[in-house]
């Protein structure tokens, strides 16, 4: 069994941001020389979501709208504020779209049906934040 | 380690249904002959979701209204659909319910509570899609 | 490759709560003595949930607000309870959380990013419960 770890690095300049981290991911795949196993990408922050869907730009914004519906950016309205932060949405936000992916890695590649992209999702931009890529396997 | 992987395909009928596949991912992990380790159950397709649940048949009409309620289905709401599409809900509803499910692998068996059962949730159908299944382990 | 899997059990004393299990986690890794690899954690039951976020007693708050205004307890509301149940928002919440996380597994350690705690959600507590944990690994 091989083992294979490596961080990948945004700043996004917007306070909310879906980038298509899929190509990212890839390139490590490869460097990591597996060929059949299992590859977890995740946020490492508790305000950010990695996720699978279209890459379709109408889509995201439609996503954006429903995250911003069901939780609302609202300074007043929530607990965590009390101590300070502001992004109590981000974090609802990220419960939503959740933590992370597992991919099927089948001959040295994401096993993926046609239209399947990686996303990171960030909700609260704007300062540097990281995703792990962790792939086991043969 | 040995590795697994597997399609499992459908065709809906109606546009928004619920599958048990459990003894489908069941008789793959048999055939697997992998005894310890982790199995991913994906949707291959970004209008449906893979989750675990109980099998009752009123509880999966409440899942259904749930997610009609907080995604409905509307023709004219999504900009997904300026490039022709009529599904922004379904991949709403997908984000929400989720892609995936991973599952230990124990003694040869799905290592499940008592009441786990593995759902395919298809919320754009009467077309071909597929599930894949991925199992790694000894 | 090796494989270890344990279970953790609770009895909560209220409907709703949340636990940070991260210590036992990381107790049932060491004792795995695996250094590389994926660790899976899942509730076993249909009513409760395993994510991550950060541990903040506001926060936490604001996340059980959120999910008593999406999924609100509700004895009429829910087909479900013509079985004799009472706990269809339980289900409901559930997946709105999740069911699982994988964590990887790095030189011995969960792989987390600066607040990435665990957390097992209760959402129909006052009965005996459990999570399963299982990794793969080196």
């Amino acid at each position: 069994m091989k083992s294979f770890r490596e961080e990948i690095w945004f700043e996004t300049k917007k306070k909310k941001e879906f980038l298509n981290i899929t190509a990212q991911v890839e390139g490590l795949l490869k460097k990591s020389s597996i060929r059949e196993g299992l590859c977890l990408v995740n946020a490492m922050h508790i305000t950010a979501s990695i996720f699978i869907n279209d890459d379709e730009q109408g889509l995201l914004k439609d996503f954006e709208d429903f995250l911003e519906r069901l939780a609302p950016y609202d300074l007043k309205g929530y607990r965590h504020h009390q101590t300070g932060e502001d992004n109590g949405d981000a974090h609802l936000k990220r419960q939503i779209f959740g933590r992370e992916v597992v991919v099927a890695i089948t001959e040295g590649k994401l096993d993926f049906g046609p239209w399947e992209q990686i996303f990171y999702g960030e909700f609260d931009g704007g300062r540097r934040k990281r995703v792990l890529v962790k792939i086991i396997g043969l």
